[in-house]
């Protein structure tokens, strides 16, 4: 093993079922001794909560995306500098639910910023911590927007209100995200049973575990 | 005159004597006819005063710099979005008490995050909105801190409550920014009495507001 962790990211459009699947996959690999830190973005960080907060007040309506943009960037800054970069240090595998590449899909791609740009500021935020590996959860929008309407009663925030247009637009934004680092990004084929997505998930991680530790 | 308005900040450290100059001078200029809107961040916008809240409160202590840059950016774009870019288009004059030398001078060169870096997310930012002109009003730091122990009687903030050391690194951070941009920026020494400061400023203005127009 290396020195330095193992920074897993889970990423895809609403709905994709990432939280699910991801509550699954921890369980599983910390039931076999995998010491695991599993996060998501504020990560309970007082100032990336008090960030958000900014973010998905449902009353903004007036926010530009660059201002969007450097949000997120500033939350996950923090989120990595308190919680995702101490655990690595510390040699910890770090799954975290979404992560830079929402950014590029979202703002930089669907709010039509450019990934270029929204990729120099997210380097800004995070410098050289970018994910080892990343699971895309790729799903027809419209399902994943089904499958929320259907069992999740949280309350909708300013980006869940958005139209099925800039959801197809975000599944498209991931797909220039993968052609980009093809390597890293390993994409899961999320329309499949709860079942078989995490199984297959726990088959890519596992291989990637181990490869790590040979 | 142009159609794009003239963009003119105004940046030094604190107690030199911004905000009292800027208001002698838009009253002398606003009574001789010229249409100026006098702002500073965030700009009674109400998402950049939100974004404020984080960035100023000062129990915070455990902010990192490039949080802290990244909220100065966002806060920037969403102000000059909802403000100085409509005067500008309005042809308007528009004077700012700080804008984005400030960043570069406190994050880039104080905080150590480098001018480059901290630059290119400003850049970000504000896209092609440069100030037209920037009036750098220098001083030895103790003096401006003595001013404001003396007179002000404002509740301190995060950055107020900063070392002496850093509030020197600041003038040099500030120096290092004019030597970027020597066309731009004018220093206007800020150590001389009210009156006299506020007559230099209007003189280097009418001269450029002047040229401007012909
Ligand atoms: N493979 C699946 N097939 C059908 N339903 C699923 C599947 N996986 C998850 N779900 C259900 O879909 C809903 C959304 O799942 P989940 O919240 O995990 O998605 P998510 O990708 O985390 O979405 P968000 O981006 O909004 O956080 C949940 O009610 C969940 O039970
Ligand atoms: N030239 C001057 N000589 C002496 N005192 C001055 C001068 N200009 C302003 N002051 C006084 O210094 C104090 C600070 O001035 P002011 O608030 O304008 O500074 P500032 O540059 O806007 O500071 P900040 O960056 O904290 O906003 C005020 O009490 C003001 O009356
Ligand atoms: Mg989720
Ligand atoms: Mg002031």
């Amino acid at each position: 093993m290396n020195n330095q962790g193992f920074f897993i990211t889970i990423e895809g459009p609403e709905g994709a079922g990432k939280t699910t699947v991801m509550s699954d996959v921890v369980a599983q690999l910390t039931a076999e001794g995998y010491d695991i830190v599993s996060t998501r973005e504020p990560g309970g960080i007082r100032i990336s909560e008090h960030i958000r907060e900014v973010i998905l007040n449902n009353t903004y309506t007036e926010m530009d995306g660059r201002t969007e943009a450097l949000l997120y960037a500033a939350a996950r800054r923090q989120h990595l500098v308190e919680k995702i970069a101490p655990a690595l240090k510390d040699n910890k595998i770090v799954l975290c639910d979404r992560f830079i590449d929402a950014s590029l899909a979202y703002q930089g791609y669907a709010r039509g910023l450019g990934i270029d740009e929204v990729l120099s500021i997210n380097e800004f935020a995070i410098g050289k911590l970018m994910p080892d590996l990343t699971l895309l959860f790729d799903l027809e929008p419209s399902i994943g927007l089904n499958r929320i309407a259907k069992h999740d009663d949280r309350e909708k925030n300013r980006l869940d209100v958005e139209s099925l247009a800039f959801h197809e637009s975000v599944r498209e934004g991931y797909q220039e995200v993968v052609k980009r680092y093809p390597h890293r990004i390993h994409v899961i084929d999320a329309s499949k049973s709860q079942e078989q997505v995490t199984k297959n998930v726990l088959e890519v991680l596992r291989k990637s575990l181990q490869s790590r530790m040979k």
